[in-house]
């Protein structure tokens, strides 16, 4: 009888974390993606030792994917856009069942349902060149996956990085749109002056002049941002700090170097 | 007689002249990419002034669209994923007929086939949310298109910026995770030294000593940089290239900034 009473209560403190478990992992998933709030639920079951990890792996994926509408089409699969998650490159489109999305969570590997195969199909099982998961999300209507990967080596079967055969190359925004204006520029300073199709480009006079002159652009730019940090006048803070980027852009190219490099570096000491 | 040799000269003349651009249309075509070939194709057929825009623009619909498989789904329909061209953000995923790949080539504003609407669907038609065409790419299986385009206004009608609840942010690849980190260090650097996880982290070291010691910092790098951009040790330029946009962020950071508002800075001026 003592036994059976310590047992019941036992089985009621299980319950009760449990359930606590339960309700703050789905709070949980409701505040970040569904990748990531599966991973912090299990992390907690394993941490807390209830030894419950399964039964809300299968509760928790049925949650998540109550929100996926993989019957909205008829063959029960829905498009996943695979992205670069640091370049942000589109690699390719492929189509998953809820069993490869399960899979895909569970192995952080993309796996598709191939409609030429018929079949499961984790990209990379030949090649070796998997995409490794780091987020997924779902859209507004609940049937197009957008997911985040890190590939590795080029995602296309013919080869190319992606499956629109470009170079997957890392995009700074803008300032990769103005380096290569920078480049333009730098190309025109190699050509006759009377042959240029633009007379008056300040950026072109400073290739004209030569590495002194854009060097000491750069001294003097990094000078005047610095007094500015000093004060309060924001205009010319920014104003500053732009020119200081914007002739270092020009210094990078000049030396034969562009950000990609120099986030290169950066990455590599990370 | 005589008019009816005319006219058949006439009829020849005008044969070996479309023959002629054709030829010259469709090898352009091959050298950029589909909705550019269009332009350059209809811009010469008016500027040569044979009146035949109108039948080279079908036959050459007829040729580029021979590339894109419409008919690999039984519905006729082609996915189309929408990027920004300049963030490289996802906004969406759309679905295309050729008549809808033909009339976003002509009206160079996206438009799907809406299969809830069952017509065809100018995104932005109500909204005034329209997607500014800038290129068309087919992927290595034919049946599925990686279209960039300027969004105007936000694109999901749920109001958002993408159809997965994103905001449309510039993005500078790993200098945007670098920024991420260093933001971390800052908040970091707000706590009590004895409560911080890392203890030892050089960036929070900076944001106790403040403003001079970052200030003076970016302004030490600028000039080892200067000093190894009139050197040829590459290794050398690139690291103080390097430690001079790391402190560089950090200065931004230090002052409320970040590298979007410099290349907003920089997109103003050009």
């Amino acid at each position: 009888m003592e036994w059976k009473l310590g047992f019941k209560t036992e089985e009621k403190r299980k319950k009760r974390i449990e359930d606590r478990i339960e309700k703050q992992a789905f709070r949980q998933a409701e505040l970040v993606s569904a990748s990531n709030s599966f991973e912090i639920i299990i992390r907690s079951l394993i941490k807390i030792g209830a030894g419950t990890e399964n039964k809300f792996r299968m509760t928790f994926i049925k949650k998540i994917n109550m929100n996926i509408d993989f019957n909205k089409n008829t063959d029960g699969l829905v498009p996943a856009i695979i992205q670069d998650a640091s370049t942000k490159n589109v690699l390719m489109l492929g189509y998953m069942n809820e069993e490869a999305f399960l899979k895909t969570n569970e192995t952080k590997k993309v796996t598709f349902f191939s409609r030429t195969k018929n079949r499961l199909w984790t990209k990379g099982e030949e090649s070796g060149n998997y995409l490794h998961l780091v987020n997924i999300k779902n859209d507004c209507d609940n049937d197009t996956l957008l997911i985040s990967v890190n590939p590795e080596g080029p995602t296309c079967h013919k080869g190319t990085d992606t499956c629109w055969a470009e170079d997957n190359e890392p995009n700074f925004g803008f300032l990769s749109q103005l380096e290569g204006i920078i480049a333009k520029r730098k190309r025109m300073s190699e050509v006759e002056p009377e042959l240029r199709e633009d007379k008056n480009s300040y950026v072109v006079s400073l290739f004209d002049a030569g590495m002194n002159k854009i060097a000491q652009k750069v001294g003097e730019e990094a000078v005047e941002t610095v007094i500015e940090a000093k004060d309060d006048n924001e205009d010319l803070f920014l104003n500053e700090s732009a020119d200081l980027l914007f002739h270092y852009l020009i210094l990078l190219k000049a030396k034969g170097y562009s950000l990609k490099d120099i986030a290169e570096v950066l990455e590599k000491r990370h």
